[in-house]
């Protein structure tokens, strides 16, 4: 069966100015891989309903799963559960668990939960709410698509506690070799590796080193036995090209 | 007139396996807003022809420009130039003047420029060429789509060619100011602040450090005045809500 797969949009004006990197990608598609679940796209677009809702839909009936982060605090610009909501054509209001969750954050509930943190307790009608054990604001889950928090350290405690949870395959394995060779020497026989390794996936990657050239030469399966089958293959054409370059 | 819009498509299976991050979206992320580019809307997708293909066209047609990372080196897994080709529907074939660039970089071009270094040289019908001070191989512009190298300095040094010799617009300007109050206490007048200053864009981003809660807010605008006057009203807001959290 093949391992499942799954998209990540970002809500971000913040990530688009160039102000802030997007932390929480790179930690989710580790998270992802080590799951067995493909990540085969990311996105980010405005905080913009239209954006967010047109993003989500092309994005939910591709794949098998959609993650998102950001849009879910206590501000005007935290619109993603009203889009997650009319994405699905479901309504959202003030939900009475979610915001009990939310109250046991606050000394005096009466007084803190005010109008604004109350939005972080609407959740859209049908949704499972994500646990988050750094500052209480739940995420959910609506169909396929996780919504969860921008905030590095609420979104990392979110993947902990959902990504176990799904249905996983089997973890992408990768390896990698670094040769100190020009990528244009390595790519003829690389090309033939890839070749004759169909379940694995060769990535070369260059860099220039204090005025040498060189490339990480990285493995991708998820199939044990083909990965070391490449490596076997890599090892043994590295000695050749190295040899041949002499 | 509105500021030209963009947006960026990185090939990347190296980025979606979490392996390494994508230090190219952030760089030109700046460098458009320093241009006073509006950048709307960034993707990832798999080193797939069908994904590329699909990412450019729907992209290309929605704004101004196009900017992609990636997938034009020698190797099996650089497919980048083909795709675009086969978006735009127009034929790809070496260039004479691609590969007269090409060979400045080799001692012994008759030798070094093999098979696998002249697909570098493969540019679509139509293209101009965008300009490599770092390793000589030429990223391409066709119609709107600006097709650059996924190695970071050279990602860079084409960004820096590039870039100026389009048609920009108003920088986007930012400030910021932190805010050691938590974000529910500060939503609701930024959500005034942000209803009486629409030309300006104000993002909160809220942290806890060492147990105390936080946020960073974030002004944009393209209109300085603007921007002058919502920091005002925020400085005089925050003043407000601090002498009242007393």
């Amino acid at each position: 069966m093949p391992n499942p797969t799954a998209a990540m949009l970002t809500i971000g004006d913040e990530i688009l100015s160039g102000r802030t990197e997007d932390a929480n990608m790179p930690h989710l598609a580790r998270a992802l891989a080590a799951a067995g679940i493909d990540l085969r796209e990311t996105r980010v677009v405005a905080d913009v309903a239209a954006e967010i809702i047109a993003a989500v839909d092309a994005l939910r009936s591709r794949y098998d799963h959609v993650f998102t982060s950001g849009g879910i605090g206590p501000t005007h610009d935290d619109i993603t559960a009203d889009a997650i909501a009319a994405a699905f054509g479901v309504g959202i209001d003030v939900r009475e668990d979610a915001r009990a969750i939310l109250a046991t954050n606050y000394a005096n509930p009466e007084r803190d939960l005010n109008p604004a943190r109350l939005r972080m307790a609407r959740v859209p009608d049908g949704a499972l709410l994500i646990d988050n054990p750094v500052s209480k604001a739940p995420g959910f889950t609506l169909g396929n698509v996780h919504v969860m928090a921008g905030v590095p350290a609420v979104f990392h405690a979110m993947v902990a506690g959902l990504v176990p949870r799904l249905v996983g395959g089997k973890p992408l394995l990768s390896a990698s070799v670094r040769a100190m060779l020009p990528e244009g020497v390595l790519a003829g026989p690389l090309g033939a590796l890839a070749a004759a390794h169909p379940a694995v996936a060769i990535g070369c990657y260059p860099f220039n080193r204090d005025g040498r050239y060189g490339a990480n030469l990285v493995l991708r399966s998820a199939h044990p036995e083909a990965l070391a089958a490449a490596e076997a293959g890599l090892a043994a054409m590295l000695v050749e090209v190295e040899t041949s370059a002499v």
